[in-house]
């Protein structure tokens, strides 16, 4: 499956075969940025629309993850929020996705992967749906299937609905 | 009422004759971001400019009314500093709106109403001027009346008071 | 004094002989934004070049003075740390900042005020230099004398000082 | 060492040679906003991907430095959170930089200085590589070796990792 160059863009067709959407965290989910105040606590900026979006990706029966080699709060809070499953503290995030994968049956072929910097790129290389908001690196940008043409934290999830449900659905 | 394609500019006489401006929260008097802090706190950016024209609309009789699908402590909070009712935890706008207007003796041609994705598409569509921010999701930007020049928490408000009350105005 | 279109630019001589620099609050040291917390606490977002400049202001023994019609904790922490005197909960501006003036000896026309909202017009009008952010709405840029580049709470300050003390100046 | 004009861009193979990497931290680390609260409690927005990059500068034998003028309990949170040594409260940060050099056996030529603001200035005239944000003051930008693409608070340490070790490096 591995590939380095990027890949033709899928089919709608193709896109609704989907069965796992993994999101990294930082930059994917948020902006990228970290608000830290002065006693360090820290918080992130996330989107009220990829909450709607990945809501609606539930009730399409897509199983959804978010995979983050931090450990953090913060990803907690959010996929409590978002009521999706998290593994955090990943320092190899291409293994435990394998390991996900296989424990659930699904195949890798039928995950979509969203990332944007240097430690998503092992994982992007082993699903069929590689996938990058607009401001990723260039090294994730170039094997990418699909570029979002929104940046990190501004709707990613949001675009990828209207990507795979296509414009006309009324999820 | 209902009609699905883009209808014409209103003039600013009929604009004029607005009776009840309704602001659906999230994406509209805030940016759809969301501040997310390590123990699950959360806050939004809203803008001042809004809060000035939400002053001005009041000196000239004009109703308004938050309405969002999220019961929020951020959205009470903010309706109690603007100083006008919010209705919350509403899963069905269109029926809440509905209910609204006729207890209230408001006619729905005179009924502005703000929003910006998808489940503001039905309330929109049974009023008299939907209307959307520039970042609107495309489905919402199709049915508007007015496609605002300012994105969502930007001061929507305000530009709509420039709007209904023209630029000579010196409220 | 009063003038009702836009004044031709100052030269940096005239600029020069400035005696006060009066701040509005929101939209000139702000972005206009406040982030909204879910127990009604408030912040806003401030620039540091902007401290830096207001220092500077002081070593050249330029007076400043923030004025602010909201009266609001911030106004009162941002003024501290800054170490110039504000007024806050200001309903006519024009008359508190021509009581200041008199009190403290000093000509409207050695007065620079930057303002970015209906409600800096009428002080504006009455100072030798109104200033605005390129933010500011469309009734305020055109009293202005200058329009500065920098929008609101993005170093409004800093802009003034270049143009007050000449790029080439080693403050 | 001391040169007045632009200097010509380095080669990739000089600034492998770099020993320490300087970072002024408001504007180059954040950019330059400080969110202010009601209580007078300060926040600042930092970037992850700086993070990612400080680390992989580690891996790479690279000693880094945070040098900031104000004393603020933020940079100490984010010096220790990012695992590397910072001066603060320092009020000639050329003085500071030069003594840091002589006791740690650093020659100022192998030295990256990355500032934004006047009080840059000094400092930066007496290194081998003095670099900038793309939002940094004209002053700033004059002198510099390198101006980045990347405006403070927006991965800049991340851009910089990019020009030192390669586009193709995979750190």
């Amino acid at each position: 499956m591995k590939k380095t160059g990027r890949r033709s863009p899928p089919t709608a067709r193709t896109l609704r075969a989907v069965e796992l959407i993994v999101y990294d965290f930082d930059g994917v989910l948020t902006d990228n940025r970290v608000i830290l105040r002065e006693d360090g606590m820290e918080s992130v900026t996330v989107n009220r629309s990829d909450g709607l979006a990945i809501g609606l990706f539930k009730t399409m029966g897509i199983k959804q993850l978010i995979l983050s080699k931090e450990r953090n709060r913060i990803v907690t809070a959010r996929a409590r929020k978002l009521k999706i499953p998290c593994l955090q503290g990943v320092d190899d995030k291409r293994r435990a996705l394998l390991r996900y994968c296989r424990s659930h049956g699904i195949g890798l072929g039928q995950v979509v992967y969203v990332g944007n910097d240097l430690n998503d790129q092992e994982p992007m290389l082993a699903v069929g749906h590689p996938v990058c908001p607009a401001d990723a690196c260039a090294e994730i940008r170039a094997i990418s299937q699909i570029v979002l043409k929104t940046p990190g934290g501004a709707g990613v999830a949001r675009e990828l609905l209207r990507r795979i449900a296509g414009p006309s659905s009324k999820p």
